[in-house]
């Protein structure tokens, strides 16, 4: 991919403003550096430099995508919507499926993950055991019509995305391959330059399946929240880490009815009673999505509920109680005795367990209970863990207290898929006994364009991105300053076209603006060598390199240049090889 | 792109039966060997030898782009449709051009080419003079859903084409430009092993505009016809070529108006009136689009209306008269004289210029004229080219009589596109007096796909295609027969470490598989260069090498064979070359 340019040709303007409606560090300086041109709602053009990035990185994807064996396809962006309904997500997956009518009134999908086309290419070709296991994986334009897009290329409604689909005849192997699978992305995101990705247990949402990790990289400006151990290796997604507390080891007491005029948050009642949230008892409320059933989860008064938990216990999906159903509940006073619902499902929190002495709410109005120990006054309880991990909860792994809760943005992800789309696309293949069997399924996605704006969130400074030189768009800038003056245009001309003969990748800045432009163009081009020919320094026989991380800046005589800046590029590739 | 596969590994099967649904060699061979799966109506997933071929051809096609300048970007398959209405084709075109809402009841189109997309991505972002001329290409995904989707990868609604775009500040240097990108597409065919594709002038269509030229891949299964002279260069699409004729030198006779019962088709008249068709004026009778308002064609009886032509004159769209519309045309008896119309266009083709002594309707029921003298009987007639060209018609370049007619597959096309798009999407430039200027734009297309089968097309035999080994999925293909034979295994798993080693793409056959299944398999990979390892073989201390057109066999020392094969690889490779 060598390709040698001049900046005065390149297509694309650099702004010194930032756009008004750039919040997040990556988005502005993708558009202040000409990398892209937003189209619509989260819909963007590529420039040049924005397009080197993604094609480097879908390079490294694919060597490591090779080096497990896998065979590249290529499946259509749009599909007919008969593959979606069959595996059942056309009706279960909500408006971020496009869906819509060809000419001939067929109904089509936009593709914004493949396993039903992958499972309608595969089956069919791969009927005898002896085809398997086998990995197969595409580089594609994906579309998901997200509700809100945000942040430049962080989260997009057009994207490039890396998915790739293994089928194994059993579950060791499945999970055999999930581990080279995570191996492999490891390596792929120390080779794209933010080796601190790191991988966390997730929930498998809508793609079904039980095992799956996210790769997330840690920045404030993530969507998701994560719970990592600051004492072991323990990391986890918010929705699926398990939270563990501990409970003061208070007496039992008398339960007693007591007024409490007015007092319904947990605040109020604390106050009024005088004791912590965490010696009380509140009753969080929801309605099944499909039903309107309520949904109460009696939980400590100090924590918080974890949806996502709920509704893999549930197995359906729930919402916030808007008030619009008769519920029979007394809000504001409802608590587990005596509790006098229609209809709906009733839950208990861990949290609770071996509790004594709580405060909670007396199902009427103005009334609470003090003295309320759970499984005294309720006989058995099934406790379930329904809250959110904290700061300074139980480590599930190391029992020390030192959890810690931070942000981080998604860049690629694995699942352990089992036979969900095999089974209900009705893939199968014949054992070695003749019979028939469905084989179990793992996919792994990486978000393109998604990782080039992370690193860019991880690998920056005041001025713009600082890029890998695994993912530079160039990895050499020459500033050709005073390019007018006949010796810095002999001398820039004769390093740009040595370095071309040596297959190093150069942006040529030969434009007549001053160096101060120049020099903050090349910020916003984050390319991590510079070299600064100028009158200057061709007086004194040499030209200055330096790297876009200030980390070094070396005089070198004219004539070594081209070598020395070769042997350069060639350490910094090596830095970022995996040790693994 | 080293990848060594073992075909035992390999997704894919081969089928010995041609699919039912198979009509044309390139889509036949494509199925049976495993390279595609259809998904839906022109929708298609490519396995992994397909998308092989796919990449090598797109590597290609970037790296003579970047000969020329180009730029790689990335714009949107999905866009607001805001941009199509800017430029009017959101009205203009129709269904092939898929509209759609997104959630937010958004209009939409996915993109089936990107002028709007690219003077989107251009406009606001080259503003000087300074700036120009630039070209930008891309390699995507498109969608067109066209309403006859057939041949496997020939038509398709979902394909993978570059289009690239030059803009410039004036008529000569795109003209210039213009001439490069002919010149790139020449090397572009070459090397994709296809140097025989002919540049055809071709109409410029919906895309505005008016020099264009497309590069046909002469062959049977074309759906396009071309006009092409045997004795010099001259060379059109049948659309836009001037249709030249010579006229027999009759005498003037009297006009006569003779009873011609029944009579209505030019075979009866002039079997009654026992003359040859060439002596005849007929009628061809069209409507126009919009308003339904007759426009008839007079042209020599013996020629064929190119309704093409008939429509850029107009510069508006003629359907075929569905007789619904009270015209005052009658019909099977209308002709130049005392033609009654109550609205509508009278043109003539210029094959009656000059003519005498013709039989035309004589628009009344049953009467035909005889001894019809065009400009005697009419004064001054606007002769126009509207006939198409036929065999033995005189070539417009060299006049000699031997203008053919055959058909072609269109696998590229390069337009002069002006200022139709920069205008109506006002994308403006500030020239060096400082006014405003609409930049003058070219369009330059491949289908990559379509551009595969057509080398399929181009080259094969009764048993596969026969891939240039620029663009085979892989270079080398290993048979080793008895691959079960310890001799056998060792020898072919050394040869295709040592070839992985040298940087040999290789296919290694080591199923324990028939020599017939082998060979039948090997014919339907097409790779070019075929290497048996067998016991025979084996016992002779050599390796059998043979290329797949039979143009070459011999044997080669098992320890000379790597050397060799990688020496005839470059070979063949460097035949690809274009001389130009």
């Amino acid at each position: 991919m060598v390709v040698i340019m001049k900046i005065s040709n390149m297509l694309g303007q650099r702004y010194k403003e930032t756009p008004a409606e750039c919040r997040i560090t990556s988005h502005i300086f993708m558009i202040r550096g000409g990398y892209m041109k937003r189209v619509g709602e989260g819909i963007y053009s590529l420039l040049p430099p924005g397009l080197r990035i993604i094609k480097k990185i879908e390079n490294i994807i694919r060597e490591e995508m090779n080096r497990i064996d896998g065979q590249e396809v290529l499946l259509p962006v749009a599909m007919p919507a008969t593959l979606w309904k069959e595996s059942g997500r056309y009706y279960s997956i909500g408006s971020e499926l496009l869906r819509f009518k060809d000419r001939g009134d067929v109904d089509m999908v936009l593709g914004m993950t493949h396993e039903e086309a992958v499972v309608h290419l595969a089956r069919h070709t791969a009927e005898s055991y002896m085809n398997y296991p086998f990995m197969v994986y595409q580089i594609q334009t994906k579309f998901r019509d997200e509700p809100r897009s945000r942040g430049g290329l962080i989260r997009v409604r057009e994207f490039t995305m890396k998915d790739a689909y293994s089928f194994h005849l059993t579950q060791e192997d499945l999970e055999e391959y999930y581990q080279k699978c995570y191996h492999a992305y490891e390596r792929i995101f120390a080779r794209a330059g933010v080796p601190e990705v790191i991988a966390v247990k997730s929930d498998s949402g809508m793609m079904g399946g039980k095992v799956a990790h996210e790769f997330m990289l840690i920045t404030d400006i993530g969507e998701d929240r994560l719970v990592v151990c600051d004492s072991c290796d323990f990391r986890s997604n918010m929705e699926v880490a398990e939270c563990i507390t501990e409970n003061s080891s208070a007496e039992d007491a008398d339960l007693e009815c007591v007024h409490t005029p007015g007092f319904k948050t947990i605040d109020e009642i604390c106050n009024f009673l005088s004791v912590t949230p965490e010696q009380t008892c509140k009753a969080v409320i929801y309605l099944k999505k499909k039903s309107y059933e309520p949904v109460i989860v009696f939980i400590r008064g100090d924590l918080e509920v974890n949806e996502t938990k709920v509704q893999n216990y549930l197995r359906e999906e729930i919402i916030e109680d808007d008030g619009t159903t008769d519920t029979g509940i007394v809000y504001g006073f409802a608590g587990p005795m005596e509790l006098n619902l229609k209809k709906g499902t009733v839950l208990f929190d861990k949290s609770l367990k071996g509790t004594h002495n709580l405060v909670c709410g007396a199902n009427k109005v103005d009334y609470h209970y003090k003295g309320f120990t759970p499984e005294r006054e309720m006989g058995e309880i099934e406790f379930v863990d329904f809250a959110k991990a904290y700061n300074g909860s139980i480590c599930p792994c190391c029992g020390k207290k030192t959890i810690s809760i931070t942000r981080g943005i998604e860049v690629g992800n694995i699942f352990q898929l089992g036979t969900k789309y095999t089974e209900t696309m009705d893939m199968q293949y014949i054992d070695k006994n003749g019979a028939l069997q469905y084989p179990i399924m793992g996919c792994y996605g990486i978000g393109v364009g998604r990782l080039a704006a992370s690193v860019c969130e991880a690998r920056h400074d005041e001025n713009g991105p600082i890029w890998p030189i695994s993912i530079a768009p160039w990895q050499v800038h020459i500033c050709a300053i005073r390019a007018d003056k006949e010796e810095v245009a002999q001398v820039s001309d004769a390093l740009y076209n040595d370095l071309m003969s040596k297959g190093v990748e150069v942006l040529y800045d030969d434009r007549k603006v001053s160096a101060g432009v120049m020099f903050a163009d090349a910020d916003l081009m984050g390319i991590p060598v510079r070299v600064v020919v100028s009158p200057k320094t061709v007086s004194r026989g040499v030209v200055e390199i330096a790297f876009r991380d200030k980390s070094y800046k070396a005089d070198a005589a004219i004539a070594d240049a081209p070598e020395m800046i070769k042997n350069i590029i060639a350490d910094e590739l090596k830095k970022l090889e995996p040790q693994l």
